[in-house]
């Protein structure tokens, strides 16, 4: 099976840019339903960061060194490096007695416009903190303190990494055929879209094993501090709110985009194959309308799937609009 | 005919987005290559700012204005918003007896980072000199004056626009079947890539007629001021410096690119389907080296192709690839 047409431009009345993907909805049991080709293969990119939190806190690290709500869903995190997240993850590696240099993520000047703007207007350089994986890594040194393992937590051989590995495989229930280096250094293992909709459904309805309890506790971290997930102006942070902590959505680069709905027992996993992130931001809202977990009425919707393009002037211009057939 | 896989994103050994698309080379007679299909409608967007700045010349308003070969570089520029891309279109209106205030452009942060932080730690806000399109809507008040238009000169029916319309379907051989507004409110008429190449194509051999002289002399002046028709860091910009002067190239939103080859007598058009630029500067890099007027082991052909993407540390993650069968 092809990618198909997800989500279109319009300019006018008519046609500009197309996005073609693939997207599928899980429930415990297997595919509920599917566009594209769910058995095509990804990289999850950050959309799979509540999957290498799991080890953080199954291994007992997370108890052990005492995090809270808050840490867990900086762990789970894409985030803005806004002031909140910088200070944030900087507290937790002191509490630990680690230090920004401890950190392997690599930095990047923050998404985060007054962050940014304080950077640029003092002459300062953006560290480790800003990354938007700082929250991630920041787990990653407190499992890596836990087992004891060397410093570079990063290498795909590491104890660190062979955890999130092995705790990848068996809840997207696949063999990982392969992995990339990902923007924050830390190693992505592909799988397909199926496998990553049925870990999302498994986050969805949790057993009442250890693993089922740490799933718990990282969907309601993410549900708990949607503002510490992305941030201000961002799609998982305004979807998270718009559905008040009923459903955890997460993003990755490239354009793939999760959600985790509880209440039906649901898990999403989408892809758009150019990497466009509006069109994964649209598909995502359009499933999540679909599947009546989100008020097609609300502002949310409209900014990311519904609403009027407009210029510079604020003329309208076009809009997205959903393929036929997609969603429904 | 259906779009084609044009350029690839590799991370590690696998593959993770596809940008899709259509490109056609054409020479004054007629199509010589073609990818996806040539007969797809498209919006050139800032693509076509050449053929929209043909009536500035042809009807003597650039001669009576005394505009001189940067202004016309201007004219088809979607600059940077830099220091000097704003003192130059702000020189030549003020010239004409008119005012940023004259200009319907709107306002945008401009993407130059120097100009950008300059006005961020000034606490001051961008004007429509910033604009990517200021240099287009000086020439386009430039014409009106000349014309004895009303200040709305953007309106679809307006006499500027009117000109722009018929020189553009006089050029690209069609009917335009419809148009949408532009990023810069001015409209933007809709054509085929192939209609696109073909005029790009009668901008590279150019007749002995007034037009003839107005596209010489478009070509002229963004050959040499290739820094004025986008800016620093950017594709069209060191494309056409890579190319010394025998090229010109320009881009436009939504990944459409052009070129126009005069000692070859060529004009390339490109759309990428999902709007997506790193694909549009990629595909068409690929064509200019296939086409022999860009060396491959430039520096150019590296940064925009051939060269490995790298993440925040520096590691290298992956390669954007040619897909098979493009360009050869």
């Amino acid at each position: 099976m092809a990618a198909v047409d997800l989500i279109e431009l319009w300019r006018g009345d008519m046609l500009e840019s197309v996005h073609q993907g693939h997207a599928v909805v899980c429930d415990p049991s297997g595919i509920v339903q599917a566009w594209g080709d769910p058995e095509a293969v990804i990289f999850p990119r950050s959309s799979c960061k509540m999957i290498q939190a799991l080890p953080l806190l199954e291994s007992g690290a997370a108890r052990a060194a005492g995090l809270q709500t808050q840490h867990l869903a900086l762990s789970c995190a894409s985030h803005n490096g806004a002031s909140i997240h910088v200070r944030e993850v900087g507290d937790w590696l002191k509490a630990r007695g680690l230090a920004e240099r401890d950190l392997r993520c690599g930095s990047h000047m923050p998404g985060d416009k007054p962050e940014a703007a304080r950077l640029t207007c003092s002459g300062l350089s953006a560290c480790q903190l800003h990354n938007n994986c700082s929250g991630k890594h920041a787990g990653f040194l407190t499992l890596n303190q836990h087992m004891k393992g060397g410093t570079e937590y990063i290498d795909v051989d590491h104890p660190v990494q062979l955890a999130g590995k092995a705790a990848f495989e068996e809840v997207t229930g696949e063999t990982s055929p392969g992995y990339g280096i990902d923007g924050c250094s830390a190693p992505n293992h592909a799988c397909t879209v199926t496998g990553l909709a049925r870990a999302m459904a498994a986050f969805a309805a949790p057993g009442s094993d250890m693993r089922g309890d740490a799933m718990r506790a990282l969907v309601q971290a993410m549900c708990a501090f949607p503002e510490l997930v992305a941030g201000e102006g961002r799609a998982c942070t305004e979807l998270m709110r718009a559905m008040e902590g009923r459903v955890a959505v997460k993003t990755g680069a490239e354009a793939v985009f999760v959600a985790i709905i509880p209440e039906k027992k649901l898990g999403v996993a989408l892809k758009i194959r150019d990497g466009g992130t509006r069109a994964s931001e649209a598909a995502i809202t359009a499933i999540l309308v679909h599947l009546g977990v989100l008020e097609p009425s609300h502002q949310v919707v409209e900014k990311y799937l519904t609403g009027d393009q407009k210029n510079w002037r604020g003329m309208v211009t076009g809009q997205l609009r959903r393929a036929a057939g997609f969603p429904a």
